[in-house]
């Protein structure tokens, strides 16, 4: 009557095995080119592509950026960052919901590593699914909207606890949408205890400071 | 070195044929007992909950209601849901992403379908997955914020193909978030052409005249 859940749980196994060992490969490119790779996740609509507009216009001049975003379908987000003077390859996904590592290694030959400092993984948005999946990033940024209730972190558990920072967005429409912003770092902090936490406005470039010491790896 | 495509493809072909089996015989179980049971997928937090508490609220003693929630962890929505005086079951998911048709024929014999005449199935709060689960629902509603930006019908076709209906939730906050309703109903019906689109606004209680009206089976 129903699925066959064991064998499911197998077959979930040995593709997050295949899935680590690429990552791992993907770890060392990173770090024999000096790139330090950032995996961004977040709920469709969370801020991940106005984040890093923001900080391509800001850091240019200062670090050698580059983006890989992946979308089930649509190239808009590459479109978008690519005004702000940076590469950005798109990943169309297709159905899947979320970047895997064999993903991120084959678009891995359109940038030159050597030449860069950061380059962005912003991954498709779901709070889900890329929990699981590592690309082989340095560091993982998972964002948190205040339009998207003070529950989530609860409620998602193994995204953020796989999160190296939380970064709150759309900080400019707290008051609007009567974020609690003192509930919402309680739970941060119940779901990754000790997770740095910081609140930005893309829009109006406030908090941005804290977020490129992360993105410098400071 | 990458992930052995073609077999994943093949395994997710046959873990989606298990699961239409199990949605048809739920499809049938429901029909048979007069219920209407209606799929509410959307991103977390776009008011998923809130649009279900103002429905149980508003219609309370026209129609028997009843929801099976899903999420990862908590049960916080089953508990909101309960406050208005409707049965509410949790399904807690786990590491999955999604409702799948056996997960929810696990817990319809908690309730007592015969003296219902709608059962809310309230996803996994997840704009990818739950496309892909029929979960025997007779019709599927598709949620969109006006917080999460107006492209996400075509970022998300595979959601938007598979709706019935797409509620714009969170119209009360419209004009502060800049939101762009003609452009979000053009990408809407690029999506799904000629889908019905509901505006509402869960708090304020506007617009739930449609949405009621799509309950009913009108």
């Amino acid at each position: 009557m129903t699925q066959p859940a064991p064998r499911i749980v197998t077959v979930r196994q040995n593709i997050l095995r295949a899935n680590d060992t690429t990552a791992a490969e993907n770890r060392l490119m990173f770090a024999q080119a000096g790139v330090r790779a950032i995996n961004l996740a977040s709920s469709p609509g969370a801020g991940k592509t106005a984040l890093l507009e923001r900080t391509l216009r800001d850091l240019s001049g200062q670090l050698e950026m580059a983006v890989a975003v992946g979308d089930l379908a649509t190239d808009n987000d590459a479109a978008r960052l690519r005004q702000w003077g940076a590469q950005a390859e798109q990943i169309v996904t297709g159905t899947i919901c979320h970047l895997d590592a064999g993903m991120v290694q084959r678009v891995l030959p359109l940038f030159n590593l050597a030449e860069l400092d950061v380059l962005f993984l912003e991954n498709v948005g779901n709070l889900v699914c890329p929990s699981s999946y590592d690309l082989g990033e340095a560091a993982r940024a998972v964002l948190i909207s205040t339009t998207e209730g003070e529950d989530k972190p609860l409620k998602y558990p193994t995204m953020f606890n796989t999160a190296d920072v939380v970064v709150i967005t759309k900080m400019d429409i707290a008051e609007a949408v009567e974020f609690d912003l003192g509930l919402c770092r309680e739970n941060i902090d119940r779901a990754r205890p000790g997770v740095p936490v910081i609140e930005v406005s893309s829009k109006r470039g406030t908090g941005m400071e804290a977020w490129y010491d992360f993105v410098r790896g400071g």
